[in-house]
């Protein structure tokens, strides 16, 4: 298994494809009647932010966990739309701090409807998210929600960690690595094991689950790096070289920082300044010559293949399993 | 049982100060335990917000909640914790709605630290209540966790109609109390059944502590919106007619709307500037020409009442009975 270079545009994987599809049409409407107990205030500005889409890979995740566990795909829908209020709060909440005014290609919900509301409604979405597993408070989902709030928390501290580091000139690999499993792998690994959870799997089950999510986590974090810095705004929906404006401390530039590369010391323009389009080119091409994109490749691969492997340390149902690994390369080889 | 004026400064009722003084000394430690989960970054500027004090009001409801129903002081804890969690982290995330930037004579937490840290401690917070009741899951946390749930979107909900009431020219005194009930209601019941479940008491006993609680929550916000208004900014901690400035759909604005009298109307100053010494006061002079401070307190006085009659629904225990009629006269007369 290789990664392609993410900039390509691809169809991705048949399976992939309809396993996500079913996914949206298994969790979407659960999705919506769960929104719709919400205020109709709240409903209009969470209505434009899930319009933009998604691609329900932790709905898709939640589900695979509950069939690769040999339970019911049934039974995992309370677990997929909790975990896709989750992920949805934690996007809305990301837009306001990082000032994105785009996200899939419309304007972010806070830039079209404010900073208040924005934060209301991932407020209300992320105690939703409990609501629903605790009104029918079976053992199972009980553990689930408990579950859902220490993956919750781990990623909120490595927002917190991303935040801080934005005030410091350099995080090491390690340290970036640890922000990124906690900002995005935490919530993949719940996805993950949460369906497994809830289809009552023994414990070493919910863990090789839970470590495949993890790592595909770290993984898609190295992609979404490298998105970050070399994707193109038609695919990515944001500006080129995003993540160099904003001075991010990303996988790539921690690297190229070991490598004795200081990306942002190399720019003309302080912080806070927009980057000329030339200071962008030179900043990409010190990366490029450093092998920090390569690198990060490099880690993004190692991870995927970690992930693999960890489907091979619980007897998942085979179909779900095989599932579960296009589900990873098809994360990894996004495009957009 | 009437209501004083709450510009008059008062010692408090010395029952309600031993109850205060006692909750804080036992829940103080389990939330500083608790908060010493959070990442050190998120830490900082959560201490800086809890050094500002706060009364402890919500875990002496649930602490005198569980004695109540018979139970131990100590089984209510975990469920103060939880509450004072969730008050602290709506008062943080309203602060950045509402632009203010004093609290408790302090500055507020995104004033000082900046909106995204604000937001992201905000969001850990609430996750960490449902952590703290799920991580020994006993059936009577399991429900005081679900309680939980219910309450906070109820709150939310109650945030996102008084956000969205700054769009429309007035609200009805109806739509005003149902706002205020979610708004300040749902945490104030919650907080006062909630040690209760806990004690496993039995549902008609739960019930009665949350109706009591619920009309404390609007007798406490009927005085919080005469405070707002007429408060002085020794007492209160924010400039004097500050909910006028920020054109606030009270309750006394609402009063005064339904006896033709157009307060917002009457300003020549056009939202978003600030008012003149002059217009605030002709403000004021209107709004209790109309009689709409007084009729606030009476609306005030009326929940109070009802409040106290609720507690006699059901056999509480006769000491704590005492106490929370105390915390609710204190928290009616509360001067700051």
């Amino acid at each position: 298994m290789t990664l392609t270079n993410p900039r390509s545009r691809r169809d991705g994987d048949p399976v992939a494809t309809e396993v996500l599809a079913r996914a949206r049409s298994l969790v979407q409407p659960a999705l919506n009647a769960a929104t719709s107990r919400l205020s109709p205030e709240l409903r209009i500005a969470l209505d434009h932010h899930l319009a933009g889409g998604g691609k329900y890979v932790r709905a898709g995740l939640a589900l695979l966990s509950a069939t690769a566990a040999g339970g019911d795909e049934q039974v995992g829908v309370v677990g997929a739309v909790a975990m896709e209020l989750v992920h949805n709060y934690s996007l809305i909440h990301d837009d306001i701090i990082d000032g994105d005014v785009e996200r899939r290609h419309r304007r972010t919900l806070w830039a079209e409807f404010g900073v208040g509301p924005a934060i209301i409604v991932g407020d209300a979405m992320s105690i939703l998210a409990f609501q629903l597993l605790l009104e029918d408070p079976t053992d199972a989902r009980v553990r689930a929600a408990g579950l859902l709030g220490e993956a919750t928390q781990a990623m909120i501290t490595g927002q917190a960690e991303d935040m801080a580091s934005e005030l410091r000139s350099s995080l090491s690999v390690e340290e970036c690595l640890r922000m990124e499993a906690g900002k995005t792998g935490a919530l993949l690994s719940c996805s993950a094991s949460i369906g497994a959870v809830l289809a009552e799997a023994p414990t070493s089950m919910v863990d090789a689950l839970a470590d495949y999510g993890s790592h595909l986590g770290v993984a898609f974090q190295a992609v979404d790096d490298v998105l970050g810095i070399w994707g193109e705004s038609s695919v990515t929906g944001k500006p080129v070289g995003s993540d160099l404006r904003q001075h991010k401390k990303s996988l790539p530039i921690s690297i190229a920082t070991e490598r004795g590369v200081d990306v942002y010391g190399s720019l003309a323009s302080p912080f806070g300044q927009d980057l000329t389009e030339k200071e962008v080119a030179g900043a990409l091409a010190l990366l490029e010559e450093c092998g920090a994109r390569q690198e990060t490749m490099a880690i993004g691969a190692t991870h995927l293949r970690l992930a693999l492997e960890a489907l091979d340390q619980a007897p998942l149902a085979s179909g779900p399993r095989r599932e579960l690994a296009a589900i990873a390369s098809f994360v990894i080889e996004r495009d957009q």
